[in-house]
C-alpha cells in the first residue's frame, strides 16, 4: 500500500513512541481497545515498526463484559488491518466475577495477564500501552483523594518491565487529532461517560474546574507531580526495605531501632511489616495508633487491625491472629 | 469574671491546643486577625493559658492595606478584651510595596516579622497560628497546581521553630462553631471572598467540586497527604544535602558522582546547586535539560537559565554569568 503522509499529531505520536523505545525493544506488541488513545498508538507503532523493521502485533482484548463487545473488537481489527497492520489479534478473556476488588480491577487483571501471555507467545519484548497525560492526571487526582502518600501520587510508570507507555506526556487531544488525521473513527466506550466511575467524574467534572480556576497547565503539572513522586517513592521504598532488614527480629519489629528511623521510613517499615503479617487495609488512623506503640509507649493495649492484632512486648512489636476473630 | 462553660467546638479547639503544646512552650503569643479561625484559637488559647498558668498575649497585626483596617483591629481588640483576655496588642506594620513577590507575600513577610519581634519582646516561646485543615487542603492543591514535587505538597508545618499551628487537623467549621458558642462574631475579610486570589478560587470553587465528586473526606485526605509529603521531603532534602557534599568540586558539580545518584536526589542536588549559583526560577523543563548534561552527555551546548549559564567541562558542571546578559 502507498505510504501515507503523516499529519502533525500523528508525527507527535510517532516521535513519542520513538523516544520511548530503546535498542532492546525489539518485538513490539500494542494493546488496542479501539479508543482514540490506543488507536493512535497502534497506528503510530505501525509507522515506527515499519521504519525500524521491528515486528509488531496489535492485540485487541475482548473482555466480553458488554453486549456487542465481540463486534467492537472485530471492527477495531478491521480498522487496523485496513490501515495496513499485518498482524492483528483479537483475544477473548474471562474476567473473574468474584475477585472481590470490583469489576474494573478484575478486567484490568485479566487484560494484563492476557497481554503478558500474548507477549510471551509472540516473543515480544515490549507491550505498548496508550495511556496519555490526561490519564496520568486523573490517576494522580484519584491517588490524592485517597490521601495515602507519595506512592499514591506516582501515577503510572512510563516503563515497568516490558510495559511501556509512550504517550504519557501527550494530551489526549493529540491522540484524537491523530486518529482524525489517519481517517479513523475511534470507538467510544460507554463506560467512559458513566459517572458511576470515579475516574469519569474526575475527567468530566473535576479536571475542567481545576483548569478553569488554576490554569490550563494543570494536567501537565499533575503529570510532572507523578514523575517526581515516582522517583521519590522509589528511593524511599528502597531505603525502607534496607531499614526494615535492620529492625526485624524474627516475625517482630525491634522498637528502639524503629523509633530511631526518620518518620518517612518508619511509616513505610511499619506499613509493610503489618501487611506481611496479614493486616488488610491499614488506614492512616490505625497506622498512627501502631506508630504510637513505638514513639509514645505508655503500656497501651494491643491494637486490632483487620486481620491481625499488634502488641508491644519486651521492646518488640509482635502480631497475633486478630483477637476478635477467635470468637 | 465568671468561668464560662465551653461548648463542644470550643472544647475541640482547647484540646487541639493542649495536644500541640509541649512542656517547653511557656510564654504564649496568639496571632489574631479577627477571622473565625484565629478568633476561636485566641479564645481557646485563653482557656488553656488560664488553666495552665502560662502567660498569653494576643497580637492583632494591622497591615494598613485596606481602608478601615485600624477599626477592624480595634474591634477585634475589644472582642478579645471583652472575652477576658488581659494582654491584647494591636501592632501596625509597614508592608513593602516593591518586594517583587506580590502584595500577599509582602504582607505575610511583614506579619511574620512583626510576630517574631513581638515574641522576642514579650519573651514568648510559642507563636500560635490559626490555620485549619481547610487552609492546609487549599495549600496542598495550590502546590499540586505548581507541579513542583513532594515539598510543594507538604503544606504548612504543625510546628516550625516557635510557630505552632494547633488547628491543622480541625475543619474550619469547628472554628466557626466555636466562635458562635463563645458569642463572638468573627470579622469577614473581603479578600477571602475575592476570586482574584487563587486560594479563594480553590476554597470556593475547587474544593466543593472535589467533595461532591470524590467524597466528603477530601480535605482530610489532602491534609494527610501534606503530613506524609512533609516527612518524605524532609528526609529527601537531608539526604540530598549529604549527597551534594560528596559531588561538589569547588563551585562545580562532579558529573560521574551526580550521575550515580538516585533520580530523586540528583534532581534535588542539581536544583539547589543551580539556585546557589544564582539561577532564578528553574522550571522543570530547564532542570530536565541540565540533568541531560549529566545523564545523556553528547557534547550539548551550554544551557541558559534566568541568571546563569550552565555548561559541562572536563566532567564537571560549571556556571558562568548568563551569556545573554553580557550584551
Amino acid at each position: 500500500m502507498a505510504v501515507k503522509a503523516l499529519g502533525p499529531a500523528q508525527l507527535e505520536v510517532v516521535q513519542a513512541i520513538t523516544r520511548a523505545l530503546t535498542d532492546v525493544d525489539h518485538g513490539l506488541l500494542v494493546a488496542c481497545s479501539g479508543g482514540p488513545d490506543s488507536l493512535a498508538l497502534s497506528v503510530g507503532a505501525h509507522q515506527v515498526a515499519r521504519r525500524t523493521g521491528r515486528p509488531l502485533t496489535a492485540v485487541i482484548i475482548d473482555h466480553g463484559l458488554q453486549d456487542g463487545s465481540g463486534q467492537v473488537a472485530e471492527r477495531v481489527h478491521d480498522q487496523l488491518s485496513g490501515y495496513g497492520l499485518s498482524a492483528v489479534e483479537v483475544i477473548k478473556v474471562e474476567v473473574a466475577r468474584d475477585s472481590g476488588d470490583g469489576p474494573e480491577a478484575a478486567a484490568r487483571t485479566a487484560r494484563y495477564r492476557a497481554l503478558d501471555e500474548a507477549a510471551d507467545r509472540l516473543g515480544a519484548t515490549t507491550i505498548l500501552l496508550g495511556h496519555t497525560r490526561d490519564d496520568q492526571a486523573e490517576t494522580v487526582l484519584l491517588g490524592l483523594a485517597r490521601g495515602s502518600g507519595t506512592r499514591s501520587l506516582a501515577g503510572m510508570a512510563s516503563r515497568s518491565g516490558r510495559l511501556v507507555r509512550p504517550l504519557l506526556e501527550l494530551p489526549r487531544a493529540t491522540t484524537e487529532q491523530a486518529c482524525a488525521e489517519a481517517g479513523l473513527t475511534p470507538w467510544r466506550d460507554p463506560h467512559n461517560a458513566d459517572p458511576a466511575y470515579a475516574r469519569v467524574r474526575v475527567r468530566d467534572r473535576v479536571l475542567p474546574v481545576l483548569e478553569t480556576e488554576l490554569g490550563p497547565g494543570i494536567a501537565a503539572a499533575l503529570a510532572r507531580t507523578a514523575r517526581l513522586a515516582r522517583d521519590d517513592a522509589d528511593l524511599l521504598d528502597e531505603l525502607a526495605e534496607r531499614a526494615a532488614a535492620e529492625v526485624r527480629t524474627g516475625d517482630g519489629l525491634e522498637c528502639a531501632g524503629t523509633l530511631a528511623l526518620p518518620a518517612a521510613l518508619r511509616a513505610r517499615v511499619l506499613r509493610s511489616w503489618l501487611q506481611e503479617r496479614g493486616a488488610r487495609e491499614v488506614s492512616a488512623e490505625r497506622l498512627a495508633e501502631v506508630t504510637r506503640l513505638v514513639t509514645d509507649w505508655h503500656g497501651q493495649a494491643g491494637i486490632d487491625l483487620p486481620g491481625v492484632t499488634v502488641t508491644r512486648r519486651e521492646g518488640r512489636l509482635i502480631t497475633c491472629g486478630r483477637l476478635g476473630d477467635r470468637g
